[in-house]
């Protein structure tokens, strides 16, 4: 066997995550045994792999003539997918360390609307003791059974909720009821007391909590969304806490963010706002995703997590 | 086959309990095929068995001379354990929706901790996108690994916490480092960032949380009872409260029920106080383990959830 090749990585990412992944990728490199160089800025035609962060630091892919792959490190990557000069082979990230921090997100907020926890958090007066009803009495919607709607449907499952879960194309899961297509959409939504919104932003799915759908809801439902800003459309959530009808939202990912400060969900008494930390991508166990598949490309094995141009994810 | 004869069933409890429970005893002893009398009040020669809550409601027990067994509604039976008169049988209740509320509790709130989420309840500024940690880096104590302790224990570990379980006497569980004994202690509680109380009161697990134990902990480290009020030593808990090195308490059970609106621990800042909710006894399911109970009783069968007298659970 010849010795192996030492692949020239273009790494494009802001200066604080190229700092902070590129040891650990070099690492991860070495210990799958691939001889690599990684650097921040390098002429298209010399590229061998292309890891990169899916904003907009790289608008033209089409130098990029020898690359084989190019590899996200985010685990959306909506906002290139509309790139025409995109022509490569395109990878997403799926990060088990990403996968388990969504699970004990959603998990962690499921459960606080479920126990009611807030009024304990918020007061520590009084003696009610009245019964939580149990999980298996609640019905919990999971929108998108992709790698982290999945993990997190089967998780909730295993707390006993009643969990309906709903996908584009028709799937299966264990220990739940599963939906698809649009009226499957209706079931899954009908009367569900909280609902998580964890599906890519296509076309197909932009704003799918409206007023319409938002109305299917138990009253005093709970939307959770880690997923994608544009999957709630803003004005319907206010106008359904405004009016009741719903009783809360826990919002994770914004159409813009930062979320600016002075954003009305900012100062909404029924929203809680997190700084899009549901599904952060951990440095170590990405790494290893990243490198594996580079691996694959100088094997001529298949890339894992390859990204399908027409369905968007 | 004789037909069965009608059992004759004391009820011993408050009023809003009896007022809940009989129609749900009557009717899970009817789908189980035992004709029964339920009544508030018996002469104890003629009551066949005792269903009760285990506090002092009876003093003296040696009156029931024909009765075969004594069954707690209560999981709890601490309070009845030290009466001499009580020789009879004695059944503790262990009912799977309490089982599942105690399993949706103790997540909540070790989830609540785990992804630091009183911070975005609290506060809706601010966009600092720190990771939390990962439950598999995270050392979760559970002390007691019962029924409700192991039900717990088995769900950190599927969320992936490093779950290490404590009972007296030596068991094992998947999923888990288990240890027991007077050192098992110092190895389950040493540096684990939260803990959970699990343990019935006996005169060995009394103030098992005391200065010293506390001490073990990682600093910071999150205390949650929702077992007995007296595992803890209150006043050592509030001592390492204000010194910082304990984190937070979330407390379910004290010492005096309710707690009184005065006591020291309703104005801490560092401390959750619920008001034992953490397992309520279900009617519905816990009628049933009653009415099973008595069916055996008839049919020569053993009893189900016998508690030992000498162990005191």
């Amino acid at each position: 066997m010849s010795a192996p090749r030492t692949v020239d990585v273009l790494f494009s990412a802001p200066q604080d995550v190229y700092d902070e992944f590129h040891p650990a990728i070099m690492a991860a490199l070495k210990s799958v045994g691939v001889p690599a160089r990684i650097s921040p800025e390098l002429a298209p035609e010399d590229v061998d792999y292309i890891v990169f962060t899916p904003n907009d630091l790289i608008k033209d892919f089409s130098g990029f003539t020898r690359a084989r792959a190019a590899l996200s490190i985010w685990a959306g990557v909506d906002k290139v997918l509309g790139n025409p000069t995109l022509t490569l082979p395109l990878a997403r990230m799926v990060d088990p360390g990403q996968r388990e921090g969504m699970v004990e997100f959603v998990t962690a907020h499921v459960l606080r609307h479920h126990i009611g926890m807030d009024r304990y958090i918020l007061s520590s007066t009084g003696w009610d003791q009245t019964a939580p009803k149990l999980a298996r009495y609640r019905k919990v919607a999971v929108l998108g059974l992709g790698e982290l709607g999945g993990a997190c449907a089967q998780m909730l499952s295993a707390l006993n909720f009643d969990v309906h879960g709903w996908s584009r194309r028709a799937r299966e899961l264990d220990g739940m009821t599963c939906h698809h297509g649009a009226e499957g959409l209706t079931r899954a939504l009908s009367d569900a007391e909280i609902v998580i919104c964890l599906l890519p932003t296509t076309p197909q799915t932009e704003n799918v909590l409206n007023a319409q759908t938002l109305a299917l809801l138990e009253p005093g439902a709970v939307v959770i969304n880690p997923g994608r800003g544009a999957l709630i459309d803003d004005a319907a959530l206010i106008t359904a806490l405004d009016a009741g009808t719903l009783g809360h939202a826990t919002l994770d990912t914004f159409r813009i963010e930062p979320l600016d400060e002075d954003h009305p969900f900012r100062a909404h008494p029924k929203i809680t706002i997190s700084p899009h930390i549901a599904s952060l991508v951990r440095v170590d166990s990405s790494a290893g995703v990243i490198a594996e598949n580079i691996r694959r490309g100088e094997a001529g094995e298949p890339f894992l997590h390859l990204v399908s141009r027409q369905e968007g994810y």
